[in-house]
């Protein structure tokens, strides 16, 4: 048991410090390393595995809505970039730029894509002609290099993986229900899949993207009281059109240019999984994302009547087509309990020989520990309940965080103490100065500007002018 | 009409310029495009989802064979890139390498991974150190970069997409066994998914992989008689273990290092699957791969009794789990015949209101033009084996186009003959001062060493000397 308590200890507690709990936890599941270069980290196959899970989700999903994957070039001419000019001041500070090869030196330099906006408006600008080649909806799964000063696992890196989706439209409408849709989307992802509560909406003209008209967020809240903003889509209007050309011949052989869109979601999402299920003993997995799903342990495994029933048990439950893992190695049971909570997987079965001469396996459940007896040939057959109840229960706990530490406030005094504490404060306010005032006061940033609107105050606390709209505002990473 | 004959017009003749009718067809079946940044292409949907279907069928085996994904940092520091001498001697003159950021230059410069042998050996050094962490099978999916002069679609680019695996044994059976155990399921997907009858065999010295002790590859035979190198597995030995200092404690304890393996497939296979199967009217996909499987196109489309049965049609072999389109745009039939061909569709199903009424629809395989007339409700039965015999036939064909394009040379003067007919040509030679020799004479190269070994002739017919191994020959892109 020397094994187990070593391993256990070596996790941070979350309320002693949450940044060391959480680089300590992305280490000790084995998420991802360090590499040799710096603000670049290494998604070991745990890790990747979440991705992937992410990844297959969501592809499906943009399949079934007639989105269709492209890879366009890693690299951007230099000059390709400029062209627009809202998007260039954004990124260009953080470009890493290719200027050599082994042999001699580039006559252009090449940027290492930050976001494909302009290799994907080059292209559109030679493929659409005609309103016959529209809606273009092209989706990319690639990784992007932004080189940012500080870097957290999953968080924010010199390189991430994500997909950015770019689309064009005939008209304005189309193009705004396709940001709008496209945000649902990752809503759901997050309901679905990820356990997760997203709040949604429109970010304030401060924190939209470089060239965009509007960007809408998908914010989750952290364990810590902090958000992370968790996703993001964009209309473009015609700003990109312009910038590039992308005209097309109407019905009528008008010449028109095109209304985009472009969104994303990242590796980002691992660590929102990570910090807002994860506990002291690791990472809790959300039943449908986690790689293995169900872990069966045998108690005495030298036992044959427990290795044939754990063998048996195996086998049904993989062929009802969950994921599940037999772990028979020579490890003690105690090393095994703390080594797959540390994993997060979401069920636990234990079957020792008592268990079953009686026809029973415990089952403990990772995100309550709730320890419960079940009949051997019932499992499988009560198994998708099991993780249903599982998932709902881990989104209902982080929604009912959200509520929790969703506060409003009337004065800026209030605000200021509210903020103290963590979560989303919402405060009815005139525009950019209140929100620069806040952020220089306390840190917090302007999340979104949720799609219904309530005005709390008619005058903005913090600058005293007509309060225009209410914001959710909150620190974050 | 007009748009038909321009379309097809518009691609060269195979036998008339074969370099021109790739590149034709690869812009006109909308595979890919020329980006901005000169050598790198756009992978547009038809082309990346001829990707996606690769990677879906060998992503699989991988897994079920106990592969694990991961990802690696696209950037290499220089300093770590030059630890294997044989290595960075072989990738250095095609690297390209990051030097400044938008702010600031960079303190040492970092290289875009040509490859990731050093990043894997890396990783390996520090999270293998006991028997129990073997074996490690690694697999990334992901671009690399390699500063090419030349460039063509899929063939040879600046950045392209692949696969590789690096794996780490505790002993060189276990590694041999994975280099062979690898190529033998790039041969399968050659055979199962593409249609395609790789060779296979080992390299000469003179080809292997730079800090291999042995590569192996797959070998496929284009339509014009060049040869195409599809994907290569190495063994490394403990090279790469004893520059990197990966070491494990063995069940007694003592440290040993370990024995490793690199395997890849690429892009390049999409240049395959164009170049063996491909004809003068456009693409002809292998149906495990086609995106899309069958075409129903309605002649008549306004005619109800058509929209009925080709509507009904569509929806029980979507059922059966066939994918399936049904082009009911406002083109003529003859557009849309020239269309499908030129995408390769195996199955073109035509149905009109004749055809309807006497419960009949024609069937045309678009490998061979085979036209046959088939009852309408019996064509989802059938489809499975309909696909299965085209699958089948295009293989055959281009087995039988390596077999009647295989030759051997006793004499160095039959060799020059029988190489410039296009074709492998082999011969039984003394070592690397012959290959070097022909290569000169001829620009033909070493494909691959057979693993079946027969001797041709006693002498090397280009040296004199005493012939040490039968080797296949071919010019090659």
């Amino acid at each position: 048991m020397g094994n187990n308590k070593k391993m256990v200890n070596s996790i941070t507690a979350r309320d002693v410090d949450f940044a060391k709990w959480y680089t300590d936890l992305c280490l000790k599941a084995e998420l991802m390393d360090y590499s040799d270069s710096k603000g670049f980290i290494i998604y070991r196959p745990y890790g990747y595995a979440l991705w992937e899970g992410i990844m297959k989700y969501l592809d499906g999903e943009l399949k079934d809505t007639g989105h269709e994957n492209v890879y366009m070039p890693l690299l951007i001419p230099e000059s390709l970039f400029q062209k627009e000019k809202e998007h260039v001041e954004g990124f260009a500070p953080e470009t890493a730029m290719v200027t050599t090869t082994g042999k001699e030196d580039l006559a252009e330099r090449l940027i290492i894509r930050p976001t494909s906006e302009v290799l994907f408006c080059t292209h559109y600008s030679k493929v659409i002609n005609s309103y016959r080649d529209l809606p273009k909806l092209y989706n990319q799964w690639c990784s992007v290099v932004r080189w940012e000063k500080t870097t957290r696992p999953f968080l924010r890196g010199k390189e991430f993986l994500w997909q950015e989706g770019h689309t064009a439209h005939s008209n304005e409408q189309e193009a705004r229900a396709e940001t709008l849709g496209i945000l649902e989307m990752y809503r759901k992802l997050g309901s679905d899949l990820l356990a997760m509560p997203f709040v949604t909406g429109r970010k304030t003209e401060r924190e939209k993207f470089a060239g965009a008209i509007e960007t809408y967020s998908i914010e989750a809240l952290m364990h810590d009281g902090q958000a992370l903003q968790s996703g993001t889509t964009h209309y473009f209007g015609q700003g990109f059109a312009k910038a590039f050309d992308i005209r097309y011949a109407d019905i009528n052989n008008r010449m028109s240019y095109v209304y985009q869109t472009s969104w994303g979601v990242s590796t980002r999402l691992i660590g929102a999984v990570i910090m807002v299920h994860g506990d002291d003993e690791g990472l809790v997995l959300p039943p449908y994302l986690a790689p293995t799903q169900i872990v069966i342990i045998p108690i005495q495994g030298q036992n044959e009547d427990v290795v044939r029933a754990t063998t048996d048990l195996k086998k049904r439950l993989l062929d009802k087509g969950f994921r599940v893992k037999l772990d028979d190695s020579n490890r003690s049971p105690g090393w095994k309990f703390s080594e797959h909570e540390m994993k997060g997987i979401p069920v636990r079965i234990e079957v020792g020989p008592r268990d079953v001469s009686q026809g029973k396996a415990v089952i403990v459940r990772r995100h309550d520990r709730n320890k419960t007896m079940i009949d051997l040939d019932q499992i499988d057959r009560a198994m998708a309940g099991i993780l249903k109840d599982i998932h709902d229960a881990m989104y209902e706990k982080a929604r009912a965080h959200v509520e929790a530490n969703t506060y409003e406030a009337k004065t800026y005094d209030e605000f200021k103490e509210l903020i103290k504490k963590g979560g989303y404060v919402q405060m009815s306010i005139s525009g950019d100065e209140a929100e620069e005032q806040i952020k220089k006061d306390t840190t917090a940033t302007a999340r979104i500007i949720p799609f219904d609107q309530k005005m709390i105050t008619e005058t903005c606390p913090v600058t005293g002018e007509k309060a225009k709209q209410t914001v959710w505002f909150a620190r974050a990473y």
